[in-house]
């Protein structure tokens, strides 16, 4: 595990380092990437600003310029993720380690707060977050809630679920609403029916938690939204990051871009 | 003056409202308006999502849809504002009360927090605003802090400055960081010297306040910064309010969107 957001940035770069970054940088913002051409990115800047619980945005760059100045100064974007999936037309494509040949003058990228950022800091109290403590990916649910609709830019949202114990959710909702650049508040508590999920073993993306007596399910509004929504949207080309390997920032993690 | 935002709006689309929104709807969110073709629109995002401070972002509409839907849904942009101001490769060619005829399929409208959001709360909570109480505009610098750049969209920030009782800079500190939509907490106080502002009476917007024995300097990002970043960079076309005009949302003012 590397000591620096910069370490990690220059382990991915260099090929050392492929896997997830859930539990690097703990100080620090993690952040989901999606990019599109400059002629897809003003639709998609527009869904963001509707949407900011599932895509908080952390910064966008200008139309060729891969080097993310106020989050990361000195990084590339073309390398410093562990893992990238190419997208045309909404077809996945290639999975690659880094897009320095698919990059081009007109690509935008934007990089949307990521769960990892809030997990933290609700661990560090003392909420047991049971997809670490299993080793699994948090569990994904496509909702019935409807994300504000930006041209193309449509659907459902995508939630994550947490299993929290009843005596902890005030401190759960408290905690995570300090954390609107990284989805903040919860957006549903208890029955699962109420936002269009039958079945908590049935899920859309990640791993089943188990789900013991006093658990309560808790929803967040999950940064797998905008790929998804962008997926639908056809865009003709997106690339996003490898899920779980994430972009690391240099921002702290305690403070709103 | 209107009871509601969407009156207000209504009164600047009949026509019945050119004036002054300062003062309106003080329970509501007001916002400044930057149109500009899509070719543009990207990298202004950009420059938006780099520059909080002067540009929070409130909403962005996807090209060619005036239509405000998370922040004032049924509104329309081309109407809704009671004064335009109409710019060609960055020279003011016209001042219009409605833009309907120059609505093209590729504009995006960007949606900017305004400080007459902040500036309510301050007067509730018994600041003087020296501006609000002489009538006149507030005093505007350009400053030399320098924005992060985006692409074309660079420059110095424009800020405010009001003249606030030393005996209440706690109070004006703790409350205007409440709004990060709106400008948020200062960006310098105390000595103008520091930030590039040699003389308080040598303005570059606005109207001169006079300073009392016990007042303390104090100066914020100001809205007019991505206007006149956006007039350097001498985009094709750009439109935005007419100063002091703005856009009425229905957004509570305490809520971050």
């Amino acid at each position: 595990m590397e000591s620096s957001p910069a370490a990690v940035r220059l382990a991915a770069r260099d090929g050392r380092w492929e896997g997830s970054t859930a539990g690097h940088c703990p100080q620090h913002q993690q952040a989901n990437l999606v990019i599109l051409p400059a002629a897809e990115a003003a639709e998609f800047a527009s869904f963001c600003s509707r949407n900011p619980k599932p895509c908080p945005v952390i910064e966008i760059t200008p139309p060729g310029d891969p080097e993310p100045r106020l989050s990361a100064p000195g990084a590339d974007l073309r390398t410093d993720v562990p893992g990238y999936r190419v997208y045309r037309r909404g077809a996945p494509v290639e999975k690659r380690p880094d897009i320095r040949e698919l990059w081009r003058d007109d690509l935008v990228a934007f990089l949307l707060g990521c769960s990892f950022t809030f997990e933290h800091a609700l661990a560090e109290a003392g909420v047991e977050l049971r997809h670490v403590k299993r080793f699994t990916t948090v569990p994904m649910f496509v909702s019935s809630l409807r994300c504000v609709t930006a041209g193309r830019f449509a659907g459902p949202m995508v939630v994550t679920m947490r299993p929290i114990k009843s005596e902890q959710l005030p401190l759960v909702l408290q905690l995570s609403a300090r954390y609107p650049h990284a989805h903040g508040s919860p957006v549903h508590v208890g029955d699962p029916a109420l936002i269009g999920i039958r079945d908590l073993g049935r899920l859309d993306y990640g791993d089943a938690v188990d789900m013991e007596p006093d658990d309560v399910p808790v929803f967040w509004a999950c940064g797998v939204t905008p790929q998804a929504i962008a997926k639908e949207a056809a865009a003709e080309l997106m690339i996003t990051h490898e899920p779980g390997r994430m972009f690391l920032t240099d921002l702290p993690r305690e403070v709103a871009p």
